[in-house]
């Protein structure tokens, strides 16, 4: 199956728009789960447990694995949620980018070492520099489109050739890149009416949204931008409001809570 | 040191313009080595050992260790480099790019886990994404402007408010991104015309080559758009065409003749 039919079935299966973002980072973490990677895994282990019959996927964000010497806790949580949790699809979150023969190993990285269902990457080098990524039929590729991040406006905001290069990117993307119907966007929250534009552009195509939650980004106005007819095509990130909703011994509680919180939220606007 | 001062160094030091990138692919690599961390540890150890002599940089890049699950080769042959060549900077080419929070870990990656002297980073998220490597100020941030590579044309060059978006790039990183003078920019040996336009932009920054060699790039080109008028500013990179020189047990030698032989060309342009 296809990662985008997987997030399809997951979709319905939680009734939930929610993907959850792991973002482990020691000195967050809840103190009496020690350090070093075991403690890393183990906090991503109880968030994933206390969270999983609530969301469409997981997305580990690999800095904060390979920033703190942690790649085989990144390993193991893949791991654990394909052998635990089948139907919720994994995103691994690396905006990676580079020329074809450097992108074969990131694809490597991505789908084989660690066996994801779908990778984030940054369109700026182009196609040839997707290419590898998108020849992974049954993998989904997640093109940053317009971000979260209050630098976004730097350049993807620019007015290229009479629209914004955000609007460059989506289209690019959706006419030219998409032959095998494995691309989806991130578009930011925190620009619900950019993301209203990018899906009038694409039409049902996937779009990853991060900014809800600590980045401030607004749930109804971002489903009202960005849903397709079906009340879908839309994954909502949140990462730290839920992961670190809770401090202490029972922080995977508190995480259920904030993801059950914020799944139904989600629900009240589809 | 700084990173510009490090690389400047090194420049009158080996009197080259030349960094050599090391992109260790098993496949690739000379068979006699074997195969696993340690052949590709003692592949790039004896390219290094080759070269050091003739290069002002070198730039492994992390895609060829982190997709072949060799995360402590990368570790090794940088640490080998800083103990046995410490007036050679180290490049580590990952293209990293991601909101502030995320950026601190890739940060972290580059500089404390992996210790090198600069990092390859990719500009479409913004200033933001980029501020938690600029801060390092003692650390290289080389940022993608024009890239060698055919699809960097998709949306580098689309005119944005009246300047192709590399253009918008260059100026935005030397007017308001170097406050710690640790910027530095990647363009492709295969546009010229984009090389000679940024050099006009960005004063003496550095620029970083790749794309001579294996990607058809011209040397005299090169030099002709890049140089400052001190006849530095330009570190130019190639991979494969000196470390695929050879394929024997003599692997080496080839590497170093094919090394001496691009940085006496690029010297006779200089």
């Amino acid at each position: 199956m296809n990662f985008i039919s997987k997030v399809g079935e997951a979709v319905d299966l939680n009734n939930s728009l929610l993907c959850v973002g792991l973002d482990p980072l020691l000195e967050k973490m809840p103190s009496h789960l020690g350090v070093g990677q075991e403690a890393i895994f183990e906090f991503c282990k109880a968030i994933v447990d206390a969270t999983h019959d609530l969301v469409c996927g997981f997305k580990p964000q690999i800095a904060y694995f390979s920033g703190q010497n942690a790649d085989e806790a990144l390993q193991k949580i893949i791991t654990y949620i394909q052998e635990n949790y089948p139907k919720i699809p994994v995103l691994l979150d690396s905006k990676r980018g580079d020329i074809g023969a450097t992108a074969e190993q990131y694809a490597k990285e991505a789908f084989e070492r660690y066996a994801a269902d779908a990778v984030t990457l940054n369109p700026y080098m182009g196609y040839d520099a997707a290419r590898p990524f998108l020849e992974y039929s049954d993998k989904g590729c997640i093109f940053l489109c317009r971000t979260s991040n209050s630098g976004a406006a730097d350049f993807q905001d620019l007015i290229c050739e009479e629209k914004p290069l955000y609007q460059q990117v989506a289209t690019t993307i959706s006419k030219d890149w998409n032959k095998n119907n494995n691309c989806c966007l991130v578009v930011g929250a925190t620009a619900p009416g950019q993301l209203a534009e990018v899906r009038k552009l694409v039409g049902d195509m996937l779009v990853l949204v991060p900014g809800v939650g600590a980045q401030g980004g607004d749930v109804k106005a971002t489903l009202d931008a960005g849903l397709t007819s079906a009340g879908k095509g839309l994954m909502i990130n949140a990462s730290r409001s839920i992961i670190y909703a809770g401090s202490g011994e029972d922080f995977s509680t508190a995480a259920r809570h904030a993801a059950l919180a914020l799944r139904d939220e989600i629900n009240r606007y589809r």
